[in-house]
């Protein structure tokens, strides 16, 4: 098996731009009297820039168990409008009070504090619809599990426990151990629910709906570990962390092991998260 | 057919205690390293008193169409759960700024603001959860279905809109056509969701589930003007809303004939906010 004629970079645009062109599909069409300016948020929201990660993986995973990017799109749309929903809540005064994000002002700053509660609500709802209105061809009894992966991943076992837990411990999260727990809640939750809807949209068995849970679970915290060192946080933990991102990839690869020549892309982006960390922690120690 | 002999009070009373109890083991377990305050505040905001009417117009709608209390108890808990979640997120102090709902304080009074946002998200995303592990005997593409019903009529095109709406048009809502569709997204959309889903977890026909949908938007609208009526809101429109809730009963009762005795419960339920109205309008009168 070999990644070294893989190319990653035409992959992700390939997949991004079906990725994209999804997502201005998923809001719904409103008439003269419907909530304007609550759509217009959404779309503010949901559709000026990100790297749209989520749906990458959703696609990958898809791929890796035989299945096509069209079957894959409305769980890659339900998992951009979570992670969306959530930036626009993390931004409020009462979280974050983030006044800018991507060069922009928040959604709360845009369109007021009330309408930004009630564009991340009508976002998170809408994930929902979407991916059950998604792709007929794909059994109902699929769908419903897609379903409850992304609620189990995007809830209190998953990103809002993690938001949740993150704040209840505040700066105290001294070990490599707690912070590995809010990473995987946080950040690694929405990535093994985008692996899990992704297999079953591409028709996998049920252990490998498993396995590619757990590859994004793996992937997401090795993300975050990642990100850490880019952002110079965490500094006493910071080799520990890069050993980590080792550890986790090559779990990762582990898992993705069964799918063969289908699972390139998986592993490439596997790989892309190991470099990056590892540039980083060069990069910070060389300053 | 008649509804004469039919104790409406010793049904809702017989269902709403197994709707409660469907409740109290809708949360999930959380082990010691999880976010306490979080689950502690879902319980708070979801288990503490309220009518439970929409989880009674799911169950009487299951019934209805032929299913058991215990096929309709999952999503009687999804709706109860978003009825909850939409409570906690009205309360805020960007929206309403509620300090006391049932003779306690709000959840961000009780549990802070940041974690209101995050109780509120935690209790919306766990509906889907709860709906998606429901009853292993009914079919994947029903459970499929309610969910995507339960979101289409949570969000944008329902719940969420009618409350965006609410705030777009202030103090401006002057005709009854304006109230009515605010009243049609805010209130009636999740009625329709519980007849809806009712339908579906009952066995209904599809033609079944748009009747009894249809059932629980009128319903709905027909319950929200006969609590205007009584809490002395929108005076001017007060006749032609009595007037309202008599057409929209009728119309209820055509929808529910169908269903023969099975509805009985449907029936007493829509005389029951019709009486409810005229009372408080000669109530209002006599004042």
């Amino acid at each position: 098996m070999t990644t070294t004629t893989f190319d990653l970079t035409a992959y992700l645009s390939d997949r991004r731009r079906q990725a994209d062109e999804a997502l201005t599909h998923a809001l719904p069409e409103l008439g003269p009297d419907d909530p304007g300016k609550l759509k217009e948020g959404m779309q503010y929201a949901l559709l000026q820039g990100g790297k749209r990660m989520r749906p990458m993986i959703t696609i990958a995973a898809c791929e890796a168990a035989g299945g096509s990017v069209a079957a894959a799109l409305p769980a890659s749309c339900a998992l951009e409008m979570i992670h969306a929903y959530s930036l626009v809540h993390d931004d409020l005064p009462a979280m974050d009070n983030d006044l800018e994000r991507r060069g922009r002002p928040t959604v709360h700053v845009a369109f007021g504090h009330a309408h930004a509660i009630l564009i991340g609500d009508a976002l998170l709802t809408r994930a929902f619809e979407v991916l059950g209105r998604g792709v007929s061809s794909i059994p109902g009894e699929r769908i419903a599990a897609a379903m409850t992966y992304l609620a189990h991943h995007a809830g209190i076992h998953g990103m809002v426990g993690g938001q949740a837990l993150d704040i209840e411990h505040g700066q105290n999260i001294l070990s490599l151990e707690l912070l590995e727990r809010v990473h995987a809640l946080k950040t690694g939750a929405l990535y093994a629910a985008a692996g899990a809807m992704g297999a079953l949209c591409g028709g996998a068995s049920e252990s490998q709906v498993r396995d590619l849970e757990a590859w994004g679970l793996k992937f997401g915290i090795a993300f975050q570990h990642a990100d850490d060192i880019l952002d110079d946080d965490q500094q006493t933990l910071r080799t520990e962390a890069l050993a980590r991102v080792d550890g986790l990839v090559s779990e990762c690869d582990g898992l993705a092991e069964q799918f063969g020549e289908r699972a390139q892309p998986l592993r490439a982006l596997a790989k892309w998260v190991k470099d990056r960390a590892h540039a980083a922690h060069a990069g910070v120690k060389a300053d």
